[in-house]
Formats: C-alpha cells, structure tokens, sequence
C-alpha cells in the first residue's frame, strides 16, 4: 500500500505563501509527517492574481488565477489562505470548510471578525481551522494555548504583537528620536506600510489580542470593536521621562480577567518596568508574556513578521492538519465561556502617566493639582521641566480608575494655563520575575 | 453511554505529585479535554514511601506505598512518574509501557540516560511517553519541538535550564558578591541543594541539553558524557568584566549544528551579549532560545522549577496521552537521525575571556603574549589591573580552536610569573533580533 498523500492548495503566493510552497516541496522538511513517516504532502494548486509573475520555486504549471474554484475542490485535503482581509478570503475558507477540507490562515483580521462561525462551520464539518501565523509570526503561541496550557487557569495575556510600532519605539528610546523621524526610517527599512495606521493606531494589536483572549479565556470571534489606543500620540519627551522612571513604553495588546467572570481586552500604549521581560523585546520582535494561576510567568518571544517565519507557523499548522486527516480526526479550535462579560476599559483601575504643558507661572500647580482632587485621582510624583515661558509638568499617578483620569484631562484641557494635553499612558504593575 | 475516564496512576507526592493531584482532582481543568469534552481523568491511586505523612489534598485512601504495583496494573491508562533518579524509576516506567500504559515523567536525569530505549518500549507497546517537565519546569519547550517546529531545520538551541546557577550568577552580578556567598543565599532560599554539586557543576544542565538535542536534532538518549564545565571558577570580578565589556555570564546547555551532519552538546558558563534576550533572564527563571533556519530566533521563558509551574507541564502532558488513548493513538517521541555524529567541544572554535593573576613586573605580558602565539590564539583586547605586587591580566580572544586555548592555560599555568588562572569562558556571539 502506497503511503497516503495529503494535498494541499494554496491560495496567494506572496512573501509568506511562496516561503512556505518551497518548504512543502522540500520532503526533508516532511521527516515531522511522522506516525510512522508514512504520509506525504503535496502541493496541488497555488492561486494568484497574476499568473505572468515569475515565481521562484513555484512550478508554473501549478498556478491557477481561480481562487474559488481551488477552494471548492473536494479532492484537496487542506486549503491554505495567505491573501489576507475579509473578503474574498472569507468565501474561500467558508467554501473549503463546507466540503470538509481543513483550512490553514495566517488572517487574523477574518478570525478576529468572524473566528467563532468560521470555527463551528470547521467542527459540523469534521475539518480543521488552524491561524498560528495569525498571531506573532513565527512564535507558536496559539498552538501552546491550545495545548499545553490547555489545563491551565490564565489571568493575564500580554502581547507586543506588532512588530511595527515596537520598532518605532524601540528606535525612539534607543535614539532618542521623535516618532516622525523613527516611522519614516521604519517605512524606508519596509517595517512599516506606506499608510501606517493599522498599525500605529492598534488596529492589528487589537485583532490579535482577540485571537489570544479567545484561546486563553474562552470569549468569541466576532468583530467586536474593543479599546483601542494608538502610539502617535507618544513623543520624544515621554520615552525620555519613561527612561528615567525605570520603564519602558510598549504598544501592548492586553486581556485579563477582572474579578471571576469579567474580561478586559484592550490595546494601547504602555511604560513596562524595565525589569520585565516585555521590556526587552527590541525591534521588529514580537513577544507574548502570559501569567497561568499555577505556570506562573511565561513568555514567548521571536520574529513577529518576514515570510519564511510566518511561513513555518503555517507549515506546522498544515503538518498538524495533516496528521489529523491521516488519523480520521480533527481537533476543536477554541471552546467559548458563555459566562463571560467584557469590563470597559473606562472602569478599569491603573496608575497613569500624564503629561501636560503649561504657562508657567504662579498658581499654576495648585489649579492642575485641584482638577486632579475633583476627580478622585491623586498624584505619586510630578516632575517639572521649564522651557522659557513654558513649562512640562509629567505625573504619574497613584491607581486611578480610567474614566476619571480621562475625566481630568477634559477637565485640564479646559484651563487657561494648560497650553496643550501631551500623553496619558497606563502603567503596567510587576515585573514577571 | 457514559463518558470513557482515562484511569491515572502517580508514583511521587513531593511538591509537583502533589500540585499534580489537586490539578487532576480539580474539573473544571478538564474541560481542556476536548474531542466533544466527552473525557474525564479520575486519579486511582498515588504512590507514597510514608503513607502516614498528611498530604493536603490527596484522599488517603489513594494511598499505597507499592509503587511498582501501581506501575504493573493493566487498568490504569496513564503512569505518572515524580520520584526522579535512574531506578526504582525506570522499573516502573518499564513495567508501565510494557503494559501499553502510557508514561508521563519529570525525570531528566532517566531520559538522558536511557530516552531512547524508553520511547522506543513505548512505541513497541502503542504507548505515549511524554517528559514535558524534565526541561525547563512549566515552559512548554519539548511540545513546541516536537509540533510547532517539526517542520522547522534548527541550527541551534541554547538555554538557560537551571535555575540555581542562573540564580547565583544574577545575584553575583545585580549585587556584585562573591560565588559562596550568592550560593549559600541561594541554599537559605531553597533555590539550591545543601549538596550543590548537580547544578554548580553542570550535570543537570547537561542532561536537560541532551533532551533538548534528541529533539531539535534527533541525537540519542543513551547517557553519554558531554562536555561539561560548572560555574564554580567563576569569580565577582569575571562578572564585572563581562559587565564592563557588555556581557552577561550565565550557565548555558548549548546543542548545535556543526557543518553539516556534526552536533555539539555542552554545558558552560558563556558571556552572552547584554543584547541578546538570554541575557535579560534573571534570577530563577529559565529560558530557551531556538535559532531555526527559517523561522529565526525563538525563546520560550518560564519558571523552570516549583511545584505548581512544573505540576502544569506535567498536566499538558496527561491531557495529550488522555485525548490519543481516548482516540486510539500514540505519538512517536522522537525520531533518531542516524547519519549525524559528535563534534568534540575541543574542535570547536569561539571567542574566549581569560583572566590570569601574574606578578607585576617587566617583561612577563611578553612572556604570556608569546604562549597563546605558540598556540595559535591570538589576542583581540586586554585589561590589566595592579594589586600591589600582583596584577590581573583580562584576555579577550579572536575566535581559536579550543583545544589551542586549553593548551594555551596549560602553558600559562607552567610560567614562573603566573600565579594562578582565573577563568576562561567562552564568549557567545551574535544577538538575537
């Protein structure tokens, strides 16, 4: 008897796809198929827009332009899908799964939108719905969720989980340059798009901490919008001053339980005590730090981005799809916690760091200091720097629920003496060891 | 018809069986067996040396002090061995597997010594021998091997596997004391052995690599030696060095590709650049780095020791063996690649550091220059300090031969002006992002 032979069909062949087709056509790298090493992969179509393209390592004979009619085949065991974005990725995957056939993505902005219908289509149909490169690149952070913490009470998942925007910061603490000057290196260096606002403005973050919060805590898919926080607003100034408190800034996706039954998910800025783990993850790293009731601290760290990275989380989730298929099985993506609810992040408490300039001059302090006092939120440390007529007040606060330190800000910016509001940036308690 | 129960039996109740046991005992970490949550675990009996010890809870009438018993009986699914060493251990994990009862074990000292036999006695009988724990305490590092990266070629792994030492050379550098006085810290802390000998001489970071190895790269588990070198040498002022010079020296186990079909497996302290994320873990914590060719650097950080953090590695294992005995199947542990072999630590070339004490007087840096020249090593830097009639002489080496650099002490160690040899560690290269 012949060994059986998983087929495979991918659709898009960019930096990410094309990686990983020369991968599946390396049989050294099928040694993992093992129950007895007796299966094979093979690649049977690969979808493209643009079938002219030279392609390397990528046979031409396998190129299709009909990305619908590849996914609808019912003698493929495994679609992979590697374009991208909501739609027409959606009608593939949905298309694949109806006939069975498991599917592999590296999307995270569908599973964010719709992972829990795409997941209990995957399960009615006995196939696999697999998304480790949707989160973290190559780190294999969804599969040790899945898996090994799979008996473990999470509280806490924080993720520095785009490579983007840890560059920028990253090169604004180490160079001490503003956040203009570090995202037009990091759009020449090709770490940032063009139009950076998925990134920068946590878009992606938030999309994957949704991914992570599903796996850790059990809450759903489904396109919620949730706090969000972009890193614009950070200047030179705030990682300076971050430096000297013994912290870090970080753009982080965050999700953690708030009493028994609460989840808080967020995404936004961040000074990490310097002693962290988080803190340092540099550059175009990625890195997810998470804290079991009885693991304690762990962390993931490794290259968030860059095709043949992504490329090996999605060969080890088509190896595992494979292995399932050869064996009869499938596993369940995620299970849901019905008893769930989202805390808003307006009720959640924290110390913060606020930054405001002002004019300088008497009875400034006393009148910034009784807008803090009507709000409930009382100062740990101010730090004032002059600028001839100007002057920096930067605070950190002691915990302060949310809403009331935004409270004050509308309150400040309303006075006078306040010339402009610079930046309100949480602070991350504990370090991890 | 009712839910099958996967029946577990555990030799050990120290501070792991016991964490274990009230995990097992706990439902609501069961959910994490999936396949349609049709599975339960019932603990059916614990094996104890003093079964009149009180042992928070464990029922007592779980109790039994004949362990191989419990090993031998054919109607438990999964045997649990926490009780460490080679025997009685292996005894009852033969008999176990023999059974076709699937073993779980925290025992690194075992599968270093006999893994491959072992894997292979569970493979013969159609069982599973799962050993996430003996690596690392709860960092998933061996699951993530043999899934996420099963694909993935791996040139190197490095890793911080033992906390004791990681805690005295932390300690030795953030507070500037001297070996015996971090150590004996360390012994009033639980953190280390009133006998130290395994961790300060490198015996458990050697059987850990070994582990690592067999699964990054398909060596054998049959009880070699490989080479070894503890931290015993190491002084305050080697710390400040690698301080000055912007290094960390920490206690590695380092597996790796040399050419294309040689591995080297070692144990040593190594200055690791201030840089690279193994030099951010601090005190007790453990930590893997993984360089593959396609997905780049990887590191897994985690508590490596502790009862409940090494009672959760343990669990994901039991959870994997419950959910394959419930679908019928077993997983190979590891495949061996027979073409590869040894690379001895002598052949291997690197940048060292060596401090040596002389007497201070002319003519004797002349003297020591001319013995790494006969030796082929050549010097990229130097420091030396006075003390009064004395003076130290801290080397940086270009990369030589190691064998070149040992004969190169031997030599100096025959010079009149010598007093004595400091250190002589290895200088890691490369960052990691």
């Amino acid at each position: 008897m012949n060994p059986p032979v998983v087929r495979v069909g991918v659709v898009g062949a960019g930096f990410v796809g094309n990686a990983l087709v020369r991968l599946l056509n390396d049989p050294s790298r099928h040694v993992a198929l093992v129950d007895a090493a007796t299966t094979s992969l093979e690649v049977v179509a690969v979808a493209v827009e643009d079938p002219k393209k030279p392609r390397d390592g990528i046979a031409p004979e396998l190129l299709t332009t009909d990305a619908l009619a590849l996914a609808s085949r019912d003698d493929i065991d495994i679609l992979v899908e590697l374009i991208g974005g909501i739609e027409p990725a959606r009608t593939y995957i949905e298309a694949a799964l109806r006939n069975g056939v498991s599917v592999v993505t590296a999307n995270k902005t569908l599973m964010a939108e719709c992972g829990t219908a795409l997941a209990q289509l995957a399960h009615q149909n006995g196939a696999d719905l697999f998304y480790e490169a949707a989160v973290g690149g190559g780190i294999p952070i969804l599969r040790a969720l899945r898996s090994s913490l799979a008996g473990e009470r999470i509280e806490r998942v924080m993720g520095i989980v785009n490579g983007t925007t840890n560059y920028i910061l990253s090169k604004m603490s180490s160079e001490g340059i503003d956040y203009e000057t570090a995202l037009a290196e990091a759009q020449a260096l090709g770490y940032a798009e063009a139009d950076p606002t998925a990134d920068v403005e946590a878009f992606d973050a938030a999309a994957k901490v949704q991914i992570l919060s599903s796996l850790a805590f059990g809450t759903e898919l489904v396109g919620e919008q949730i706090s969000r926080e972009g890193m614009v607003g950070v200047r030179a100034i705030d990682v300076e001053f971050a430096q000297r408190a013994g912290y870090v800034i970080k753009l982080l996706g965050v999700a953690e339980r708030i009493g028994e039954n609460g989840i808080s998910r967020r995404a936004h800025p961040a000074m990490v005590p310097a002693e962290h783990p988080l803190a340092s993850v540099h550059g175009a790293m990625n890195a997810v730090f998470v804290e079991g009731t009885k693991s304690g601290p762990l962390m993931w760290l490794g290259q968030g981005a860059g095709g043949e990275p992504t490329a090996t989380a999605v060969l080890g989730d088509v190896l595992d799809a494979a292995r399932n298929r050869v064996s009869g099985r499938h596993d369940i993506p995620f299970s849901v916690d019905e008893t769930l609810h989202s805390v808003s992040a307006g009720d959640l408490t924290s110390v913060f760091y606020i930054s405001i300039d002002v004019a300088d001059q008497p009875g400034v302090l006393a009148a910034v200091a009784s807008v803090f006092g009507e709000h409930e939120v009382s100062i740990q440390s101010m730090e004032q720097s002059g600028f001839g007529d100007e002057a920096r007040l930067a605070f950190l606060t002691h915990r302060a629920v949310t809403r009331n330190v935004h409270a004050t800000i509308d309150d400040l910016a309303k006075l006078d003496c306040v010339d402009s509001i610079g930046a309100c940036i949480r602070v991350i308690d504990g370090g991890g060891q």
